[in-house]
């Protein structure tokens, strides 16, 4: 048994907790706050058997990853609108801090 | 030392936390949402020396097991009062979900 | 790798916030409610390097451990003026609970 605590952002937070019930991993959310990760984010709560461990990462990794994002940008207040050329830019969104723990009991009541 | 992580439903989490303090356990509530169980569910964090563990999870079955409760029907809209008889309906509520983890250390200041 | 969970005063979570950044600690913030200490207060999940543990609880001592602090009391409502004399009083505040464990694997993504 294994106690996976994963901090994703909030915005990743839905479609990944959606993918772990899908594959039938017991699952909790936690309310975080800032350090980890630029913006919001969100704490998981994964309980699952040594042998799931690698699934359940690979989960993670698939819906969190850090990766590059183009964002339209928003045009400059009191610019020239002539001279101004509106490039996307790329914003870096994402990511996941994942720590596995062992557990030494496990009970369901 | 131990630390104890239990998810429970909120409807038994007042009754868990005063159960946990009148026996002089440490304890802190997390707020949780959704997964390991059906409902609103609360996070237990409970730090305890080894010896007083099967007290801590005597504690939370007691209080948090999964039961069968009554619970009264709605009376259908728009049915026939007549032909309606109200029989209870047997509904599982609580219900637990407990990690017993490892301490390496352990610090009060 | 450890895992440092720490359950300090809300008075003092913003100061630890900022101090566990400035030395570059990887840290998370979980909202709590009581328990552990006698006023709200808050969580931090922080993941540290063996070899940087010691710090990073030097860090939470020096920011959050317990003391007294004088308040100014509240004059007696309806008391007599005349024969108040408004002594300062010892309140103690702050005090950290800290557990470190053990963390088998650890990612970024
Ligand atoms: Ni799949
Ligand atoms: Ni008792
Ligand atoms: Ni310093």
């Amino acid at each position: 048994m294994k106690l996976i605590l994963a901090v994703v952002q909030d915005q990743d937070s839905n479609r990944l907790l959606n993918a772990l019930m899908d594959h039938n991993f017991r699952v909790t959310k936690l309310a975080t706050t800032g350090g980890f990760l630029k913006s919001g984010n969100t704490t998981f709560i994964i309980g699952t058997e040594d042998i799931r461990v690698d699934k359940a990462l690979q989960i993670i990794k698939d819906n969190c990853r850090s990766r590059d994002q183009l964002v339209a940008p928003v045009s400059p207040m009191g610019g020239n609108a002539d001279s101004y050329i509106p490039y996307p830019v790329e914003v870096e969104v994402g990511g996941a801090t994942v720590f596995v723990l062992p557990v030494e009991q496990f009970f369901q009541y």
